[in-house]
Formats: C-alpha cells, structure tokens, sequence
C-alpha cells in the first residue's frame, strides 16, 4: 500500500471510516482544504449561523448541511459525517464527555452540520512563496491566544476572538499578508500586526492553547484569526449537546486550497 | 434646503422615516451603498439565511438582524427597518397584496430582517473606470432575465438565477471583470461573459424584467448574477409572509461601497 502521504482525500477518508487512521491530518492530502467540524442541535443553528456571518474571519463558512443531512455536497460528493472525521469531541451542556471514532449512535435528525475553514490552507501558500512558519519548523501546534477583541454576538453566542501567531522577519510580513488575504474563506488576511498588547495578549510565550514558538530578534509577530473561536464561543453557550472534530482531526475535503482562494 | 442629492445617507433616512421621500433612491447618496430588502418570519429565517450563504453571487448579505430586531447595527447606527425604505412590497402566501410606505403596524416579534448587496454599488466603480453603463445612459432600468442556471437549494427555498446585463465594448471586458470582483460582497465578478444562449437565454431584447437597452455592433453582453435572485426565489417558496423594499426604492446605509470591496 502506498504511504498515508500519497493517498487521495477520498482514499484517507474511506481509511477513516473504516476506523484505520485516528490521528491527526496535518501534512495529509496536501493541496485539498481540510475543515474544523460543528455540530449542533437545530434550535441553536441560526444563532451559530448568524454568528458565522457576522465574524466571517474566525468563523469562514465552508459548507452548512440541512437539518438531519449528514452527507456533504459541496466539500467531497460521498463523504459521511457521522463517520469521515478522524475523532469527535462529545460535548453536553459545555463539559467534554467523550472522544468517539464515529458517531452514527449519537446522530439525531435534528443535527445541524457546520463545516469550517482551516488554516492549514493558507500554510501551504505560505510555504509556496518560501514565508517559514516557525511551529511547523519547530514541529510544534501553532500557539494560540485569546485577545481582548469581542466577536460580533448572534443571539445567545458571544465571546473574545482566539489567534494564532506566526513571527515573521519583517520583510515578509507584507507579501505574507497578501497571500493570506487571498484565502477570505480560511481566515484571510491578519487581524493585527506587531505589539500583542495591544489586542490584549499579555504575554507570547503562554499561549492560551498551542505551543510557544520561538521568536528570534528582529521577527514581527502576526495575528490570525483561528478556528477555536467558534469551539470557544459554543463551549459559552452550554448547549445540551455539540460535537466537533477533536483539534487536529480534521475534515479533509475534495476542494483544492486554491479553489477557495479569492482572486 | 439643500437638493435631495446634496443629502448624507442619515439625512435621506430621516426624509423618509417622516414620509416625505418614497420615490426611488437611484443616484442618492453616491458613494454609499444601497441594500435590497427581504424580511421573513423566523420559521423561514434558517433556510433562508443558508440559501443565501449557499449563493453568495445572486445573495450577498450585507446585514442580518435578530427575530424582532428593527435596528440595524453594522449598515447604519441608527436606522429603522420598519420606516427608513421609501415603499415596502406585502407579500402573502407569494401574492403581492400592498405596496405602503413604512410597516410599523405590521411588525411582528418573530420577523427576521435580511438586507443583501445591490448593484449600484459596483456600477458607481465602473464609471468611476469610464467604464460605460447602457442602461444609465438610456435613461433605463437594467435589463434582468432567468437563467437555466439553478441556485443551490437550501431547505424549502430553490429557483434560478436571475442576472442582469450590461453590453460592454470587447477592450473594457477584463477591467470590468477585474472592478466588479473587488466588489464579492455586491455581485462579484460576473456569471458570464458572451452567448447568451449558453446560460438559457433566448432574446436579449426580451427581458423578464427591467427594460431592453441598445446593444450596439460589436459589444459584448457580460452577465451579473442579481438581486431579484433571492426575491424570485422568496415568491416560489410563497411563505405566509414577507416584506421587501419595492424594486428600486432600496435602504441607503451608511457604509461606502469602498468598504465593501475585498482588496
């Protein structure tokens, strides 16, 4: 059998579904977007949706399924999502209860499906133009924080915007804010450049999620937008039920990271 | 007084709000942009606001409200959904049953307030691009036909594209191209360039709405998804009830059309 590396989305997802590969997807299937995974009850799905709407950085909507619709239509043709998600999280009314291989016991009709953008989409570009992206040098996850920046509310879902943090030499700090910006629909481009106090990060070397990076002398640290937020703004809400992917075991879809880019 | 094209945006609202503009808002206000409105009792508001992100092209949102917010927060700080669009459309069971100048007395807790892009926006950048508009110079409304083109269902709603037409001399196609798509939050870039008949229309001279406008030896028909879309689509699906602006008398924000260009 060829290595994971060399295998088609499809392929991964169908090893996958078969509960042959559990771990995380960062590296697989390189050029296809991979999706952060939202599950929620429908009486709690417009809020979301709308709160996606109005914080479309921290929350790039890459495809919303009907209520009790459990197969995708635009991100892959044959995927199921009770079961092509390496593993869920199972959180009732915030708390994590459990981490499940699949979840077609679980599965309700009244289930709303949200799948959204991921970084790792603009990371590949980034590599593409020879930026270094220095947790992925040092082999780390990305360090996160959450910042003193509100997200828009949507009905009952409210909570600070959570970023990630790439250091960059300055001279690349423009070139890589235009690639990113390219990527509206996984992230985009920055939300603040330089002095973290000022978006409320106190200090870079403790990250609220992630792993600190090391950040040499000279290097300008960026802020992105993450895909925690939304996690961190469901878990407020409390809802009797919401599963997602557990972080790093993503979605991985047919579409290629450059068909979501812009221009 | 100053004449009503000297008038900011909060100015115009006001005239309105008091009943003493409900005539149609093409050319007032230049430089803001201007939104379609459509507003829909919460049972239909899921399926709609998906609908809408499903098709971003004919449904850009500019602004969604809350069930029973009249308030808009992010197109203008203080205008009133129920008073500040010069005429409404009454639409029942898909049966236009009043067309009345504000809707106080109609106003229900459970109504969700959709405002979505109009084209006035990116027409203002192409003459700003001494790109020619027929339909401006004619003194017309723009032509719109139905496509074969089917919109993405989402729920109960479905239907085709509906797009406008404007004629272009063949050497300002690609900047017109590249102008609109800076605009992804008011049409985007167009749907198609050329023959007609590959997207199932029959006779350009024959409208399904608006009027025919002069297409002169030479020039090509370019294609912009449009407004009437989600309009179209509202009527199919003939719910108890919904309220929009009537064509042409649009809400005036207070957000520059710059604003909502992508780069």
């Amino acid at each position: 059998m060829r290595g994971i590396h060399q295998l088609t989305p499809e392929e991964i997802r169908i090893l996958i579904r078969k509960g042959r590969w559990d771990k995380p997807t960062a590296g697989l299937a390189m050029g296809y977007a991979q999706a952060n995974l939202v599950i929620l009850p429908q009486k709690y799905a417009f809020d979301f949706l709308l709160f996606c709407h109005r914080n479309p950085k921290p929350c790039p909507l890459l495809e919303v399924l009907e209520s009790g619709q459990y197969r995708t239509k635009f991100l892959a043709s044959d995927a199921d999502i009770r079961t092509d998600i390496p593993r869920y999280n199972i959180y009732r009314k915030g708390n994590l209860e459990a981490t499940v291989k699949e979840i077609k016991n679980l599965w309700k009709s009244d289930f709303v499906t949200f799948l959204l953008g991921c970084s790792f989409s603009f990371e590949e570009a980034l590599l593409r133009s020879k930026i270094p992206i220095r947790h992925i040098e040092e082999n780390k996850n990305v360090p996160m924080y959450i910042t003193d920046i509100s997200c828009k509310p949507a009905g009952s879902f409210h909570g600070p915007l959570v970023v990630t943090m790439r250091p960059l030499p300055p001279d690349k700090v423009v070139r890589a804010v235009q690639i990113t910006s390219r990527y509206a629909s996984v992230h985009g481009g920055p939300i603040h450049i330089g002095d973290p106090s000022r978006i409320g990060i106190k200090n870079l070397k403790k990250p609220g999620f992630g792993d600190p990076v090391t950040i040499r002398k000279g290097e300008i640290p960026v802020f992105w937008a993450c895909g925690v937020t939304p996690q961190a703004v469901v878990m407020r809400v409390k809802p009797d039920l919401c599963i997602t992917h557990t972080p790093g075991h993503m979605f991985i879809s047919d579409v290629l990271n450059e068909e979501l880019a812009v221009l």
